[in-house]
């Protein structure tokens, strides 16, 4: 365990069930144990939200961690304004934009949601870590996954709790994509039990941002993604 | 209107329909407009959450608010450490200790959970201001309401956010109470419909936290709370 001195000892993992959260929570594992780590996970509305509470639970049965959280925030579908939760907008396919302007996908200000309630349960649970999957090469599509964006909030988490010495980590925030694979691969990520697709359920539509980017950093890793996709179509390339 | 240059003319009020957040809320619909405000309400799961919902209705159609959004977020009750939202935790009368101690009341981050969601909606309405009752003179019980917590929320707002120009502002945080209370008789703040008490719905107990506080602050404004309190039993003072 790498616990610093004036840590509790405990940290709270956020896990979509995801490849980066995947990948993140198993670092956590490797540094607090995971009969240290609480894992919170968030149903917000999202189309694929049912596939992703089931990636969750698995990713965090064979991590072995035991104490977990799922909540829903119904009110993100209220609140609308994005692909992912607004039936009325269609999720792209992943096109020449990726990376150079904010997409439909975005969930207006998600992460400030996910860090508040991971915030509040680390200060129940005496968690003085949060282990949070972001990645600043996705930071160009969604702002609330700029390094910057991570620091002004901890000086708000410092500034805003009872116990004032929570803080939030991002330990793939400097990382390439393919880069998260490789070191998942060597920490033993279970990769076969992610959920990343922003559009089925099935298996994975292979067209969405998130498959191309995950494929992408499969291959550029030099591994094959062990989830399955839909056969591609005749001529939608 | 006091609206100024850069500002969409748009603002995000958040409105539990207790005493402060009404006089916030009167004071952003002579800013702004009422046709210009959108009022948030949030149901965390805490006791007198149905009462507070009507307050909020009954205040936000006095004002001539007409975009609403009342939301629940029941995950507060799963992850617990407040009086608020577990019924395994009484809630206390006032004691000596108003001020001195951070209180059982505290909900975990409560506040970065409201600004959350009010900077989300903002975004997807175009406002460019959140308007939330804060009063720093409640600080010392709870950390998420000292004007430093906000001033590091902003960062992380402008940061994280897709538009970058959305502002919380709390024009109350630095009045004594008795002070918001004569704000409110000056503006005409809809005092009679409000709705402070922690622990009940029927009438106000007159010995919680809030209650205390609240009756406080209209005697020392010279002035008689409009809403109505349980008889006192003798000998409980």
């Amino acid at each position: 365990m790498k616990v610093q001195r004036g840590d509790t000892g405990k940290a709270v993992v956020v896990l979509s069930g995801g490849m980066d959260s995947t990948v993140c929570a198993t670092l956590a594992v490797r540094e607090y144990g995971a009969e240290n780590i609480g894992a919170l996970h968030v149903s917000y509305g999202q189309r694929t939200a049912a596939r992703e509470k089931q990636a969750f639970a698995a990713v965090a049965e064979r991590l072995g961690i035991q104490t977990r959280l799922a909540v829903e925030t119904p009110f993100f579908r209220a609140i609308g304004g994005s692909a992912l939760t607004d039936a009325n907008i269609a999720v792209p396919d992943a096109g020449e934009l990726i990376g150079h302007e904010i997409p439909v996908t975005y969930v207006p200000f998600r992460n400030a949601h996910l860090l508040a309630m991971a915030v509040s349960w680390a200060e129940v649970l005496g968690a003085s870590k949060i282990y949070i999957g972001a990645v600043a090469q996705d930071s160009s599509g969604y702002p609330d996954c700029r390094p910057e964006f991570y620091e002004a909030y901890n000086l708000a988490v410092r500034r805003g709790t009872k116990a004032g010495d929570i803080e939030v980590v991002t330990p793939l925030i400097a990382l390439r994509k393919h880069e998260i694979v490789s070191l998942g691969l060597e920490l033993g990520a279970p990769f076969d039990l992610t959920w990343s697709c922003y559009s089925r359920e099935d298996c994975a539509c292979g067209v969405c941002d998130s498959c191309v980017l995950r494929l992408r950093a499969f291959e550029g890793a030099g591994a094959v993604d062990p989830v399955p996709y839909a056969p591609r179509l005749a001529g939608h390339d």
